[in-house]
């Protein structure tokens, strides 16, 4: 996403198959097409409910020759998103990842995924994978990003920093960002959230969440990671250790994630950046999103589907 | 569009102003929201057939430090497609704008705006505006811009380049491009259109229309130019040099308009890609769309402005 865009930027077109069973395609593929509504965009997104897509172009992106692959200690979660900012302001676009793993993560992962290693030394901390992509050797890139890393120590709370030196490394270091669902699961599971917010609210918003889940959940663990660049973190809450996480889920998840919700949802965030509705949020949807949306939505599933054929249930 | 997005792919969030006086407000700038129907893009390119947009959030990018901008003399407009996408195979996305300028254009520019100058030696070609982005002085780009330009010459059918070496030669090279519309209009006017087609098919596309408008319109001047990366040119017709361009555009424009997006739409192009339908083209929508899409078009315009108070008569 940060690099190339959501999903949804990348169709160039789609063929749906519709509630009456006729089917609209539109599979030309082409860049630019100003004739008319964007039907497209109005079916990705929304889950099935307004007809089933069959087909779908995607538009695509050279192929990068080098990755850059950096792990960082930072001070805080805030940090991330000054690093960020400042990595871009240096090097551009050519940032391709900036994940964000905060050290109660790490350390779950360490604990229950075979094979993985610190990369430093403790998990006190938080941390961040970054990755470059370049389009020659990357020998000018990784001195670019040498320099804006060393900016970055100074002025943005850059503490440590690990740059993966082959591809065995390069592969531990994402092995430990993309083992923390497995690492949860391991661990008795988790209950599960995909918030996002404003970028620059980030830090304070996982903050704020952390000291009401302390209050609320006394001894209750957070595993908080994501895509800074997207202001979409994953909070996900396992049980205190003296509890069950069986027992913790049944009794607490409501609570936990009504708490979540209603705090990034105050903050103007959305408490589902990736996965969408479904029949599990439909409720949290009707009852905190603007009125005003959903007639329009409404609307729209009325005029598309009168007799509620599609995914029912779903969404509104 | 090339590098960054459409338009409306940078839009982070819109206020709309609802036929029945309603303000539906989505400001909140997410990156990634996936909460109910995208429901900003059906008002993107509505033209105000469904509500007026109030405000925006935009997307904003770091801004390069250095451009490095070129002018290619290629064997015809096909090769304008292999350069762009050997170029893009070489170096990346770092590619801000592939700009195709056909000698006619230039030959009209060059006539009829006063201090410009033609980077090369004659005008019989076809010719590339190609500009590059980089974070840095852009010494490793410019060095990788000439090899790729190297393998350009023997591969894709460049036969001559010329690289600005300061700020003055880049904004001369812009000002060719820039000024084809006005130098249109200085030479009478043109019959103008604003088509897209798979980038692929570009080439084809064009060759094929300048031979049909040949055989049609004998002697008529048709300036081409446009965004390669976009599949989307202009190709505009001016009248031959013993008819009057008023003459031509009272009795031509409808024919040789019609010739050229059957010529589009056959080939599964769009004959509007940027500058959208409105009232002038209503009536091609009507007869050449999908009657689905159509279908679909005009049941969220009922769902959504029953009274048909938004911009009445435009789109459909």
């Amino acid at each position: 996403v940060l690099r190339y865009g959501t999903a949804k930027e990348l169709v160039a077109g789609l063929e749906v198959v519709l509630p009456d069973g006729q089917v609209w395609s539109d599979l030309k593929g082409l860049r630019k097409d100003n004739t008319g509504y964007d039907l497209k965009q109005l079916f990705m997104g929304a889950e099935g409910t307004l007809g089933i897509i069959s087909a779908v172009v995607l538009r695509l992106q050279p192929r990068p020759k080098t990755l850059l692959t950096a792990w960082l200690e930072i001070g805080e979660l805030s940090d991330a998103v000054a690093t960020l900012t400042l990595l871009r302001s240096q090097l551009g676009d050519c940032i391709t990842s900036f994940e964000y793993i905060s050290g109660q993560a790490l350390a779950l992962v360490l604990e229950h995924i075979p094979g993985t290693r610190n990369p430093l030394t403790d998990t006190s901390g938080h941390y961040a994978l970054v990755e470059l992509a370049a389009f020659d050797d990357g020998g000018s890139l990784s001195r670019d990003l040498q320099s804006a890393l060393e900016t970055a120590i100074v002025n943005t709370g850059v503490r440590d920093v690990v740059i993966a030196q082959n591809e065995t490394q390069r592969r531990d270091l994402w092995r430990l960002r993309e083992s923390i669902p497995a690492a949860e699961k391991r661990a008795g599971g988790s209950v599960k959230h995909d918030v996002s917010v404003e970028i620059d609210a980030l830090g304070e918003f996982v903050d704020l969440t952390l000291i009401a889940l302390a209050a609320e959940f006394p001894a209750s663990q957070a595993s908080v990671y994501g895509h800074v660049g997207d202001g979409n973190v994953h909070l996900n809450v396992l049980a205190p250790a003296s509890v069950s996480p069986q027992d913790f889920k049944r009794e607490c998840a409501v609570e936990v994630s009504a708490l979540i919700h209603s705090i990034a949802i105050a903050r103007g965030g959305s408490f589902s950046a990736e996965h969408g509705v479904g029949r599990l949020k439909r409720t949290l949807l009707a009852e905190t999103a603007d009125p005003i949306a959903l007639d329009l939505m409404r609307k729209i599933k009325q005029a598309l589907d009168p007799k509620g054929l599609m995914n029912p249930g779903k969404v509104i």
